[in-house]
């Protein structure tokens, strides 16, 4: 037993520390890349670890089928007369083939607390952070059934959670969800979102001849491929301001009020932090209310790559015979993905009528809560643990699993993240620390305690 | 001795014809492409091997050094009196990695007189045309001095040409320039160029941040330089209608006179033809004066393609921190390229300041001969050997050998191409054929004929 001061829980992650950081190793270092088709068997042998792992810890754990990739599903019960949490992560991972990478990325390198290797942060690192949050609850008696819910197709869009979560709807019965895979504004200030962006990615083929042409000898009049897909995409939307053209775009877009204006600005949101923690050189505005709204309250329209004509050095002067472009529109709540890709369809067909266009992964946007018994927890723990209230801010990313999870298990979701922007989700030299995680154990025990004394 | 009927000079082809298919044989399996740094050694054996195939004909051939590739230099001499001809070839090719091929490019296949292999068209088929018309006029004692310069930097650009024959300006010294490697319209009905386009190649790159992001956490601030690259190549010209808009860009464009437009519509030029020839889907015109026009007597502005960004299967919602695109233009005589990049430079670096702009290959236009008697010759020698007189069209490419021969030399330029549409310059499955090659030895050795009996 242990009780629940800060001190006790901070002395007991510093005594699980050398069993954090090697369950870390094991997950970090199986590179389940869920959109890698060949990587098939770390999918299946990060499930087993991950499985192995919770059974270490005492749960009981198995691997629930999808149509995809499996859930591992494991709980810490108290009684059936407790309510229950599930505790969301996903132990899938983006791929890790930039060339800024300073270490191998399948390889956990341990820098005195800071983890290196692709997943540390996202989202393997707060995944074990919340276990051991757990496992101090237990100890100290926390009177909660504590579920754990981790997704291996999150990085794809989550294309089989639906199917998965609804077959096992019932043995999946929770009172409430609390994802962990959410970033912070800034280190040492705790932010958590109030709502997440979703996605609809698509590409658009065009193809005006079998091969490639010569441009001397066809081109002007020839169609180019290429030529069309930048000024079909400039027309969709101003590429250098980031304004979107398409008709009815905007429609649904909610006009944030006077107090989410507000809730933003106190947010401790820096435009130099963004910039430093981006490694960016420049960006479309500086003005933070308007930065804000523009990563966290509005959609957008990104060119994501090319394929079609010739990228070796110097320039090849041939006209491409077929060309696709790369796309994607973060969303915003109130928008529905089906009904803005209807909107580019018919935008696109309108101006190119043989453009062909392949909808891709679609995640909805989520609304989230500010006001109640489990938003107030999740205030006090993020202050028990790290000495100040979280900003509810927005989160630019999407998801999935989130607006999924509310639908078909019928239950509030919200977030206790403990990711950094200098963490580099997505980018090369991913990396989580022991600050974070030795915070957010103490974090998620606080959590947990405050849940325990909700009334079902 | 042979006389300089039509009939002995179609019978002296087919005498030296397994000769004509041997010698361009050992041309074509020399994969002399010049782009391609590691194929040096090539470059050399190609210059050695027409140096031969030059000797072996009676001819004086010497190799010229250049800064770049060397130039295969040869001589049939008549008398110091007699005026002197040169003909200019290239012996370097285009690069043969399109998956389309259907045999080994560089394994020289005869179907039938069929000649199937990278650089059988463009330009060693034509090369060793000239090369036999020229044996058939010293067969015929036409008294005159005939010169073969063949190049091996034609497909970059001719990068060093103008230093190689400005070194070797006083034994070049010529009375006139006839350059094989033009295209007609369609068999069966010649067609000489009145003009090149030029060719100006450049490419625009936006880097805004160290490396690419996530779309979720900075997409909407961040600027996106694939999508600023769409923007502003789409406010550059229109890549569905092909107009461009850069200030000043059509300025120094010859309108056609009505002559030039009748010239055109005689030329035998069919847009059914062409789309057949190109296996194009579908056009920007299909008016057959609009499409002349657009490929021989107006610019362009051509996208050939992207590096930066996600190009696998599917999308990857990452914002990338740094894009190039590879762009040209074609120019029409009365443009300089120099004028044309600076009015490209000033518009692109108005509307994104930070973009980089990188020249690439240049090549001026060329404005060519329609009368006296050099034009007469042309008429004269194709009506002869073929049955019809050729149309004075354009040509849509580019040889920057051609503006810097006349330049240099200080002689007139002609053309007497024998290639054909379904060859495929520059295309996989590049083919040559018997039927152009016989009918080309004598129509260059009508063209030596008339040359000799012009005054010098």
């Amino acid at each position: 037993m242990i009780d629940k001061s800060r001190e006790a829980l901070r002395a007991y992650a510093e005594e699980i520390r050398a069993d954090f950081e090697r369950d870390l190793q094991t997950l970090v270092e199986i590179p389940s890349i869920s959109s890698d088709p060949s990587r098939q068997k770390d999918m299946f042998a990060c499930a087993d670890a991950a499985k192995a792992i919770l059974e270490k810890a005492g749960a009981k754990a198995e691997i629930l089928k999808t149509p995809g990739q499996p859930i591992v599903y494991g709980r810490l019960d108290h009684s059936p007369e407790a309510p229950t949490v599930t505790i969301y992560n996903h132990l899938d991972v983006q791929p890790a083939n930039e060339p800024e990478w300073k270490t191998e990325p399948f390889k956990f390198i341990n820098e005195k607390g800071v983890y290196r290797g692709r997943g540390t942060t996202d989202d393997k690192g707060p995944a074990l952070s919340a276990l051991y949050g757990a496992l101090a609850a237990k100890k100290a008696g926390v009177p909660l059934n504590i579920a754990f819910l981790w997704e291996l197709e999150e990085e794809i869009g989550s294309p089989n959670f639906k199917a998965g979560i609804t077959t096992h709807q019932k043995k999946l019965k929770t009172d409430n969800i609390v994802v962990s895979d959410t970033i912070w504004l800034t280190r040492g200030k705790p932010s958590t979102p109030a709502g997440l962006r979703g996605l609809q990615g698509f590409t658009i083929t065009v193809e005006t001849a079998a091969h490639d042409l010569h441009s001397g000898l066809v081109g002007g009049a020839a169609r180019n491929p290429l030529s069309e897909l930048c000024t079909l995409v400039a027309e969709m939307g101003d590429g250098i301001s980031g304004e979107i053209k398409i008709p009815g775009f905007y429609d649904d877009v909610e006009i944030l009020s006077a107090e989410q204006e507000r809730d933003f600005l106190n947010s401790g949101f820096s435009v130099e932090t963004f910039m430093r923690d981006h490694e960016v050189k420049s960006l479309r505005t500086k003005d933070p209310l308007d930065l804000m709204k523009r990563i966290w309250a509005k959609p957008t329209l990104e060119v994501h790559g090319f394929v079609g004509g010739y990228t070796g050095p110097g320039i090849k002067s041939a006209v491409p015979g077929r060309a696709e472009i790369k796309l994607s529109c973060r969303l915003v709540p109130n928008m529905r993905a089906e009904k803005t890709l209807e909107q580019i369809t018919a935008f696109v067909k309108k101006r190119i009528p043989d453009a062909v266009i392949q909808a891709e992964a679609r995640l909805e946007a989520y609304k989230g809560h500010t006001s109640g018994p489990l938003a107030d927890a999740i205030r006090d723990a993020y202050e028990f643990a790290f000495g100040s209230k979280p900003a509810f801010t927005r989160e630019g990313g999407s998801i999935g699993a989130v607006p999924t999870m509310e639908q078909v298990l019928g239950v509030p979701v919200f977030f206790l993240g403990l990711s950094l922007p200098e963490h580099g989700y997505h980018a090369p030299n991913e990396n989580y620390d022991w600050e974070q995680a030795s915070g957010g154990i103490p974090m998620f025990t606080k959590y947990f305690d405050s849940l325990s004394k909700i009334k079902k």
